[in-house]
C-alpha cells in the first residue's frame, strides 16, 4: 500500500537488519502485544545495537509502522468470487479472522494510535488505502443488483458493509458472529438496491 | 447503566472524596487523556492521599471505569424526536458529537480497552448497556416504514445505522462528515425496509 523503495531508502539500513529486525516486531507483538513493544526488546532478539533501532526507527510505533507499511507491500487485493453480495462475505470473512492470526497489525495499530499523532495519522493512511483497493468490488459490481457505478458512492457502500463487522471486533470486543459477514454484506447489498448509496448531482459536485 | 448504589459500597470512600476524585479525573483526562492519567496525579489535584486512590480505584483505569459507571447513572434516554429515521439521525449525531465534547470517556475507555482486561470488559459492559438503552427506538417504530418489531433483530438494525459513525470516529480517525449522521441512519431504514433485519424462525429460536 507503501513505496516499496521506502524501505530502502537512506534513513534505513540494508536488508538484511530491516528483515530481521521485521521479523522480531512481529514476534515481540505475538508475544506481548503492542504494548509489550519497545526498540530495547526488538534489538536484544534480532541482535543489532539497540542504538542502530532507536535511530531508524525511534520508538515503538516507528517500528510497528514500518512492519505495517512492509506488509502492505504484498499485492494484497479483496477477494473476486462473483457477485457484490459474495465477494462483500468473503471480505468480511478476512476482516473477522485477521485478529485470530496473531499478531493482528490492525489490532496493534489502533492501541498505537491513542500515543502519538504519527501513528494515528497511519492508521488513518492504513485503512485509507485498504478501502481504496477494495472500491474495485463494487466497480465490478455495474450492472448487478440495481447498481448504478457511476452514481453510487463505493466508498459508503464498503464502509456500510464492513463497519459492523469493526464495530464489533474493536468497540463491543465481542466474540465473532459467524453469521455476521454474510448479514452485513447482505444488508448493505439491499441497502444499495434501495438507492442508499447513490450519488445525487448536487452532492457529486 | 450501573447500579447507583455501586459507588457508596464500601469499597470506596465517602461521597465528598468520590465526587472530588471524578472532577479530578475528567480534569485529567481533558488535559493529558488517557496516557496521562495516573493515580498520583489524580490524588495530587483531588488533595487526597495517594494511598487512597490507590486501594480505593487501583489505577488509571480503575479510576476510568468509576467515572464512566457514574456517568451511566444519569437517566440518559435515546432521543425520541419522532419517526426512526429521524431518531437514528439524533442519535448519530450525539455519537458524531461525544468526542468534541472534552472529556470523551468513550475514547478514553477505547485506548485503556487496550492495556487490560478489566477495562476490556468494561468497554463491552458500556455499549451493550447502550445498545440495550437504544432498542427502544426501533420498537417504537413498529408498523413504520415496513418494521415489524417481533420479526426485526432491533440490535443488528441499531449497530447497522451506527457502526459507520464509530468507524468513521475510531477507524478512519477522519473529520466528522455533517451528512453521516443522517446518511448512515437512512441506509439502516432502507434496508430495514427491504428485510435486512428481519428475524426468521430458524435464526430466533
Amino acid at each position: 500500500m507503501t513505496n516499496p523503495l521506502d524501505t530502502t531508502s537512506d534513513h534505513r539500513p540494508g536488508g538484511g537488519y530491516t528483515a530481521r529486525v521485521r521479523v522480531q516486531v512481529r514476534a515481540e507483538l505475538a508475544e506481548r502485544g503492542y504494548e509489550g513493544l519497545t526498540t530495547e526488546g526488538v534489538a536484544t532478539r534480532a541482535e543489532v545495537h539497540r542504538a542502530m533501532v532507536y535511530r531508524c526507527w525511534r520508538d515503538a510505533g516507528g517500528l510497528l509502522i514500518d512492519v505495517i507499511d512492509a506488509a502492505g507491500e504484498i499485492d494484497w487485493q479483496p477477494p473476486n468470487t462473483g457477485l457484490l453480495r459474495g465477494n462483500l462475505t468473503a471480505l468480511n470473512q478476512e476482516i473477522q479472522e485477521s485478529p485470530v492470526v496473531r499478531p493482528s497489525l490492525a489490532v496493534a495499530l489502533m492501541a498505537a494510535s491513542f500515543h502519538s499523532e504519527r501513528t494515528a495519522r497511519a492508521q488513518t493512511r492504513l485503512w485509507a488505502d485498504w478501502y481504496a483497493r477494495c472500491e474495485i468490488l463494487v466497480e465490478r459490481a455495474v450492472g448487478c443488483g440495481g447498481l448504478d457505478a457511476r452514481h453510487t458512492d463505493a466508498r459508503s457502500l464498503l464502509i456500510a458493509a464492513t463497519a459492523p463487522l469493526h464495530h464489533q471486533l474493536v468497540l463491543l470486543r465481542a466474540d465473532p458472529d459467524p453469521r455476521l459477514p454474510k448479514r452485513a454484506a447482505e444488508t448493505a447489498v439491499l441497502a444499495a438496491a434501495a438507492g442508499a448509496f447513490t450519488v445525487h448531482r448536487e452532492e457529486s459536485v
